[in-house]
């Protein structure tokens, strides 16, 4: 008999817990989550603390002017958009809003771990097609074979994460085509670093859901934004069972002072482009095999010195991320700026 | 048949949507929404505008410390704590770990309107318990009659909003043994107005799970952190579940600042509960009915004239809540300070 107190629902018992390692990371490179290892525009910071008063602070979330502005950047119409904690929160509400429990989400294996974890907590199933060897290429064809009647939605991240590689609007078009009434979300998290974008499909496409990120090139993970993007009725079901103040107001802020700001990310983003080519030159010369990335990270196969090399980094206040996990031998590196990303190859040089 | 786009699923095509009126408040005198009145501490601000840096908003939130703190404050373990995106992310949590869909969840009623909204969105059943009148008693024995064998979760405020009313540490512990396997919340979001809290019984009851938030006394809304406390089991079974970054680093910092400078909220709880008074005689003067309160708002009841008071207030830049719905003739008005409520009065005053 179990004991006399509340017990977990059969979903949170089966639930494969995520729990990332984000503790005691202050004042270390931080290459392992893929952050801008640099911070936000410092004009963000600046309009923080410019609006960092008391009365401020003490006042609800309003989202009205900010999703008209969140909608003119991306190009689309205000009620095209919803507003997230995080790309997470989006990903949560998408499939609470889409599946029934039992319902079937389909995704490329290795992703997004948070793809499976809430397919998991909001009782469905994730079915996950793997990418294709050796190099990790999109496996469409696998992918439209795996959808059934059961199929509620579709989870892909392009750039994929992480294993860096993006896919095409063809593709995109193709898996939108073989299920018109699954939910199929193209997570551009990285879109920044690769530059194809889905959303001009959204007006051809009732089921097609894009969502960004103000967590990455954007240098703003701390506070929690990301953007759903999709046909204003898919977004209105959406916002119906969406939490009323998910959002921060300071969240909210810091994203609009960020868009503002393009030169700042875009010379982050061309420095990291730079950077990117200089880790892959470096990992080609020790010899060490990695995948095609289109994002600001490299997957790259030590093979069984992974373990040695993580311990090795870590020594030196370098923080990467293993993913032997997903596939065997792996850790994914966070490419930085050019100096951020010479002291990596330089301890990577020693370490081997 | 249905139009080729994705269809919501069978929970969020019934859900009541829940609609707050948060737009265009800046500026009016906010009797509203319950919140701190003039501001979180200016401790708080200063701290923010210090750790407002470009790195610190890049970086992934840490919570480890921050419970461990949260822990102290609360006098429990540091694993008895869950921190939330306000106490909205700890009810849909508790609910989602808990419930099974088709499960009741019980609750008085009228109540906070999100203890509905989340039971519907995770599929569970609402089942609501009226408040007795004439004088909105709490309905103890009628709420323990209620529960049966599908009851997985009870959930009360106290002070309960709207109405105004705490419950004691009898009638909770009444409801805890009533039902041993049923999660029970106490929502203590008006704690700091009332003095009483539940924390005390945690050790006593495996089926107790408190909640408190900042975005109330506090003054930090905006910034959405609230914490659910419980035995260390449950909360380790609720936290498998829950998002690993639905709380920003920046409402962590500020919640932290604000539990150092008690002195500023014990000023302003001080004040709001002379002013209350204050509120209630000039009701009693004016012959309007309120209802018994220990929070920082007062349910009164202004019959057929509630809708022409409301716009009276509002012509005056004055913004209270009416709560028709729930009770008809009725409007809740957020104390404030004393000139902010004297404010209200006059301005009550002439309406009539």
């Amino acid at each position: 008999m179990s004991e006399a107190r509340p017990q977990p629902c059969e979903a949170i018992r089966r639930l494969t817990p995520y729990t990332p390692p984000t503790s005691g990371r202050q004042g270390q490179a931080r290459h392992d989550f893929n952050e801008n290892t640099v911070g936000c525009s410092p004009r963000v910071a600046e309009r923080l603390r410019e609006i960092a008063t008391a009365d401020f602070l003490a006042t609800y979330p309003e989202y009205e002017s900010a999703r008209a502005k969140f909608a003119e950047f991306y190009g689309v119409g205000a009620d095209q958009v919803l507003i997230s904690d995080g790309t997470d929160e989006a990903i949560l509400v998408l499939l609470n809003t889409f599946c029934e429990p039992g319902d079937e989400v389909l995704m490329p294996w290795p992703t997004f771990p948070m793809f499976r974890f809430y397919a998991e907590t909001v009782s469905a199933k994730p079915v996950r097609v793997s990418y294709r060897e050796p190099d990790l290429a999109f496996p469409t064809e696998e992918l439209i074979g795996a959808i059934t009647a059961k199929t509620r939605a579709v989870l892909i991240a392009s750039p994929n994460n992480p294993t860096g590689g993006g896919i095409g609007l063809d593709t995109v078009e193709q898996i939108l085509e073989a299920a018109p009434r699954t939910a199929v979300l193209i997570d551009e998290a990285y879109f920044e670093f690769y530059g194809v974008t889905a959303i001009e499909l959204i007006p051809k496409y009732s089921n097609l859901f894009v969502s960004r990120t103000f967590s990455k090139a954007y240098g703003l993970a701390g506070v929690r934004v990301g953007c759903l993007l999709s046909q204003s009725e898919n977004v209105a079901s959406m916002l119906k069972g969406q939490s009323p103040y998910s959002v921060t107001s300071v969240g909210i802020v810091c994203a609009l002072a960020a868009i503002e700001d393009q030169d700042y990310v875009q010379r982050y983003v061309d420095e990291v482009l730079k950077a990117r080519i200089e880790l892959i030159v470096a990992l080609d010369e020790l010899g060490v095999a990695h995948y095609p990335t289109d994002a600001n990270f490299v997957l790259a196969q030590f093979g069984d010195r992974a373990g040695s090399i993580y311990e090795a980094l870590k020594a030196k206040e370098i923080l990467v991320r293993p993913r032997s996990g997903e596939i065997p031998g792996t850790i994914r590196i966070t490419v930085g700026t050019q100096a951020q990303t010479a002291r990596v190859i330089n301890a990577l040089r020693e370490a081997m």
